[in-house]
């Protein structure tokens, strides 16, 4: 495993400037013996032209190839030996069989896409056939099909060094739907995006992917750069609320506007309805605050909101978690920033009039101990900006509600969320119907009875939801759909079966489902 | 027929305000014996408040009610009696043919998304069912549908007052995807745009649909307040490139951004190929000139452009098409502001240097006459934006290339285009087949041995394409996959049948087409 820190550019290794950064040990705070290149100006250039010149044969490839390439980059990830599985566990001080079984999921995504590029939905394939004998006028003939969007900008995040980092969801898709990549290499996790990059590199090498199919960039500020780079078409990003606002801002503002796809902020909900609580708190307390420290709470999903109806069952199940929660041991952050962050999101709610401290050693040393807070439900309703902030990390908070219809204002009072979730019996159901229309405004994904941490990669997941969840409610960053993010229509008129593309010719020849003439169809026209 | 002027909010007529604007005759410019009020700021906010309230019941109503509602409003289009069409006449200056077509396209638009409706594969309905048994971790029941993202405001253009306008494609994809609406009566008919929305009134009435669920508000400076309000989630808008850009730039600093669909510019480029010049330039020049001067070229997708290589046949095209266009008459604009704004752009292109004007009478009067130019290739291949301009009305500017090469060049200068036009023979298309590439990364639609203007009604349309063509490429404005752009994808995890969309329901009660375990399927699971 050889890191020479060098920028990832057409297919070259570049590192023209003088400034180098480094990646450190997340648990010793000891520096890596590796430098990196921060990209010049002229490297985030030379980076977005060489997607943008790879962009015109790469999305014209056959989907089945692309489909190979990302088969490919899956196989090279799966066969990266236990000196990179250390060395990931090394900067992120994720455990190393969490490290494996997240390798294990970005190789199944990657193949997932492949999947959905031989399945052919993501054409999104739409026929009407010409009616020259239509009256007033005749019908010509109209075919649509969908492309990449042109070459995307990546960035990823700290917290899936691998399934949300460099061939992670978002540059699966991008790849899948024919977009170019420019990934912006995690600060965290530099020598493992570094190995990450050989082995896609390597795949696109065994397949011949075009030079500049996947670029990746080191340094810390650079983003802007990229974001504004007049190629750059589309921008994919996990991270926080302020540094993804601040891309879609920036995305907004250029000469031409681009979509940015940012998972940025949830807090994630769990509302405890009675008769669960009733019937099984004690099993949902523990159930629950494992959910919370959970990867030392640092995942997108991690509940850090728990809402119930004043009860002696509710009481009882608060002072249960957070008799849980205070025999939780400390655990170490993913990096020293992370754990600052967490410092500081803590001491606010802690300073905070309204809320108050139920268990949680005192935050201090170099390792996370988990928190549970209570605030008071007046601060939900009133919009309190604090409760409705993400702190990343093992930290929750807990509110009373005094009946049914201040749970339903609660509810209602949350800003946009990646999941809600429903703790309740089958009788709980019928009695607070109400509350799922609230939450389906709310967030992208509803539970049952389940905890939200833990997102299956598959057809129907949204990893997604309004604002700020998200920067764009219509997107996913998990699961199939994902693709979409990146494709765009285009219409063919009265264009010869020669020059249509596949999915669109009169034989079928992908033999893919298409909408012809408003019905769906896999046959030959 | 009644004109009273006021705003519709919530089901009532609202005239808070002292300001009053008035409507006036296209022809004559003699002011119409109507007054409209300008809306407040609080009347602003009460009709986005009003769509708000109105989502929560609207969105869920099933598919096939909001189908009828869409149908009756289609019903009562039609019904509106030669009042109408004359008072439509008398605001816009379009010819009665004109309007009665544009109605019946209106209506038919109407009752195309009703059928989508039906159809239901705008639901986007995908499960995955659970595998209890799966190792190494079981797998959770998930399903996913489509949901309206919430209140929409809707912008109409001046050149469609029907199609395009209070009843139009936005305003009915919006009401087809569970959105209310608000829209903003166009300032060119707001006469006609009281009639349409006592039309739709009507059509709710009749199928008591949720007050509120369409409001439209009066005035010359309300879009800020409308696109910046809170419960609105997403724009339509259909104008300028000015216009557009605007209203996104507003959306995207909102506290919460919110996605803008605009449909703003483009010039539509038709590229002559050798061999059809040869066959049949003397109808190509008399085709094309008649969709230069088409309901006085004030369409989107009026032909602004014309790129052929250097040929006698070329030139012979050239001096024919100048002498048809020299012989056009002039045609009355929509409105004031229109011919102010034609005699501006023809005015810049008169003014150029590199170019040089081929035919028509010099502009003056009370309407516009027919002009072409001709520029020097130079100027699109050096990014001369006066050439990218529209100019909204019936101008167009040949352009000749001295080769293939250049040919391509050209093309692939331009900016993003809602379509882009090939006049080509068989052996053209074998010759220049890499211009399908380069126009399929430039436009939403692709013509063969077509003109531009003339936009189908169907699910394959693309109405839509590149910045700034549209604010969102991903987009179309026409054609059944308009209703995508105010969905978003919401996840059912584990959640029981009771409790689920109809779409996703076990028995399939809808039997529509979903996506089961990667499979579509229309049986009961």
């Amino acid at each position: 495993m050889q890191i020479t820190g060098k920028n990832y550019i057409g297919g070259e290794r570049s590192g023209e400037g003088d400034e180098r950064i480094h990646s450190y040990d997340a648990t010793s705070a000891e520096r890596l013996p590796y430098e990196f290149c921060q990209a010049t100006p002229a490297e985030i250039d030379a980076a977005a032209r060489a997607a943008a010149s790879a962009y015109p044969a790469y999305r014209r490839l056959p989907a089945t190839q692309r489909a190979e390439f990302l088969d490919a980059i899956a196989d090279e990830l799966d066969a990266l030996d236990d000196g990179f599985i250390s060395l990931v566990t090394r900067e992120t001080a994720l455990p190393a069989a969490r490290i494996q079984g997240e390798r294990a999921r970005t190789s199944g995504q990657l193949r997932s896409f492949a999947q959905v590029l031989r399945r052919g939905d993501f054409h999104g394939a739409r026929i009407d056939r010409a009616m020259p004998a239509r009256k007033p006028t005749p019908r010509v003939d109209l075919r649509q099909c969908r492309l990449g969007i042109g070459p995307v900008a990546v960035f990823g995040a700290s917290n899936f060094p691998l399934a949300f980092s460099t061939a992670g969801g978002d540059t699966a898709a991008a790849l899948a739907a024919g977009c170019p990549v420019v990934f912006k290499a995690h600060s965290g996790h530099m020598a493992t995006a570094e190995c990450v990059a050989d082995a896609i590199l390597r795949a696109a090498h065994r397949h011949a992917m075009p030079q500049g199919v996947f670029n990746m960039i080191y340094g810390d500020r650079v983003g802007e750069g990229l974001v504004k780079h007049p190629a750059i078409q589309a921008v994919g990003f996990t991270g926080s609320l302020k540094g993804g606002r601040a891309l879609c801002d920036m995305a907004a503002m250029r000469p031409q506007p681009i979509p940015v796809f940012a998972e940025m902020s949830s807090i994630n909900p769990v509302l405890l309805l009675p008769q669960a609580l009733r019937l099984r708190r004690a099993d949902v307390a523990h159930e629950l605050a494992a959910s919370m420290v959970l990867g030392c709470g640092q995942f997108c999903t991690n509940p850090g909101l728990v809402i119930g109806i004043r009860s002696a069952e509710f009481d009882e199940f608060s002072t249960l978690l957070a008799e849980v929660i205070a025999e939780e041991r400390p655990q170490t952050m993913l990096n020293a920033n992370t754990l600052k962050s967490y410092e500081r999101g803590v001491a606010a709610l802690h300073a905070h009039q309204g809320i108050e401290h139920l268990a949680g050693q005192r935050q201090q040393g170099s390792q996370a101990w988990p928190q549970l807070f209570q605030a008071d439900v007046g601060l939900l309703l009133q919009g309190d900006e604090l409760l409705q902030q993400e702190v990343f990390g093992p930290t929750s908070v807990v509110v009373e509600v005094a009946d049914k219809t201040q749970l339903v204002q609660a509810a209602q009072s949350l800003h946009g969320q990646l999941t809600a979730t429903l703790i309740a019996e089958h009788a709980d159901l019928a009695e607070f119907a109400e509350l799922v229309p609230v939450l389906e405004q709310k967030a992208g994904r509803l539970l049952l009875n389940g905890y939200p941490t833990g997102v299956e990669v598959s057809d129907a997941m949204v990893h997604g939801g309004p604002y700020p969840a998200t920067s764009d409610a219509r997107g996913t960053s998990v699961g199939s759909l994902a693709i979409e993010r990146f494709l765009r229509p285009v219409c063919y008129q009265d264009y010869p079966d020669a020059l249509l593309p596949d999915a669109l010719k009169d034989a079928n020849p992908l033999g893919i489902q298409r909408l012809v003439d408003g019905k769906p169809s896999s046959v030959a026209i």
